[in-house]
């Protein structure tokens, strides 16, 4: 069996698998090895680079408890968990992804680490963003299937930011839920809330990946954006943002979660009558966007 | 930036490296990115997949303290590190590769992570074994360059489990050192001390490696073998394993160290002189190996 090559080698390891009954994971675990052993023969990867790359890994590891999960955020800023968001929704609608552009599913991006079940239900209207940092922005819209129908009662998740890059969860221990909401479209599919408009932010940098980043010569930000989710009987779940238009970083999305379809216009306005009919006593956006859920596979 | 397909999404993530001051570093990582997305898009990871790998992530890394690494452990069981170590060496002995058989250089194998520096410097000949649960066994040879000539003065490490599979450092914290010792080779390069006849034992599978290999249909059992590490002025470090010609699981050690240049007969003797002039009053095995070291590099 020995004097094996280092091009032999993973071969011999996916030979070891002969007993795995359990073919999905033989399939995963045989790529894996295989790619991973061509990426250490393309580098020739070094026993020096080797131990720092164990060594990584053991820190990221070691950063992660309950509020921080710093291997999510090393998938997050090497794209691939946008790669798995892509590949999840193209297997979804890969009958719509040749639609005409008015039929075709708003696009997924990155559930990210913010997500904090149990938000208040709210009415349509209510304004969540009163008292936050940020400036107040009214958000509308309606919620489709690809083919134009209505989809009311459907559930609404969000949640962002404030106006200085902050969430809730990141302002201490005893700090409460702020930000965040859950709603439900009326029988037309509207929805429509107040909140902030989002600033840009940057992901924790203070651990193995914000060294990494560094190291890589990038920037740790974030544009700024509302997270959406929804969920509908008979549809697809959709997790996704609308990124706020005039944000810094649109072009460099620390974890790649920007799609042109995203991104959308916030109108400035002075003071004065909104489109709900409130009387605004300072500058205020707007920002449209209407959702297409896809069918659920039968 | 916007509107990737999954197959561009990676070099998405390379040109973010471009104000990277080191190159083997983008170079290490724009491969990395590579291969890590073209595993995502070969299998079509799915979002339950994905979470259980950063999950199994996590818990690697959880389990790593002083006394076990459970990265290199993977490293380890999936091959790389001994991908690692092989590719290490063709690079310190590639102009050797082609030379006769008698001019080939000892291979290399795994270090293990069982080393524990400062163990007892000892005279040729000593007993590290007595004491020690295991049969008897008396290991000589002699260490020279790929030329041929004697290494006189070579530092030799040696370290075993014992005769039941165990480690010294897996006997619980008060245990001291034990089947380990630091000897010098004589003028003529000559080596020989008894130790005992190292048994297979199974690597730590009671974490998330261990549940890992369990699930490929595989044990986790490495083959017999006595450690060695030989440094020597002018020579390049050598650091390796003999096997036990009749141990069981050569033909499927779990981190796949064995070169059939490595396994070595242990001949069995019935009670009485050893080639040393030794009296034995039970059987004892001899096992002999004769090294190879390569010239350093200039």
């Amino acid at each position: 069996m020995a004097q094996l090559e280092a091009q032999d080698m993973a071969q011999a390891v996916i030979d070891r698998m002969a007993d795995c009954k359990d073919p999905r994971f033989k399939e995963v675990m045989s790529a894996l090895v295989r790619h991973a052993h061509a990426f250490a023969r393309e580098v020739q990867l070094t026993p020096d680079e080797w131990m720092a790359g164990i060594q990584f890994l053991t820190a990221t590891g070691k950063m992660c408890d309950e509020k921080r999960q710093e291997f999510i955020l090393l998938s997050d800023t090497l794209g691939i968990s946008m790669l798995v968001v892509a590949i999840d929704q193209a297997r979804g609608a890969a009958a719509l992804k040749d639609a005409p552009p008015d039929q075709r599913p708003t696009e997924a991006t990155v559930q990210g680490p913010f997500f904090w079940p149990g938000a208040p239900q709210l009415e349509l209207g209510a304004d969540i963003g009163a008292g936050n940092p940020g400036e107040p922005a009214y958000y509308y819209g309606r919620v489709t299937d690809t083919a134009g129908r209505p989809i009311g009662n459907a559930v609404m998740d969000v949640w962002s930011g404030d106006g200085e890059g902050l969430y809730d969860m990141q302002k201490g221990p005893d700090a409460g839920m702020a930000l965040r909401a859950q709603f439900r479209t009326d029988k037309d599919g509207n929805y429509r809330f107040w909140s902030i408009k989002p600033s840009y932010y940057p992901v924790p940098d203070d651990g193995p990946v914000g060294g990494m980043l560094h190291r890589m010569g990038r920037h740790p930000n974030r544009p700024g954006h509302m997270h959406m989710m929804l969920n509908a009987p008979g549809h697809e779940r959709l997790i996704t943002h609308i990124f706020v238009s005039d944000s810094p970083y649109l072009d460099s999305d620390a974890v790649f979660g920007v799609r042109d379809s995203l991104v959308v216009q916030f109108a400035d306005h002075p003071p004065g009558k909104a489109p709900d009919g409130r009387v605004m006593s300072k500058p205020f956006s707007t920002a449209k966007y209407d959702f297409k859920l896809v069918p659920s596979a039968a």
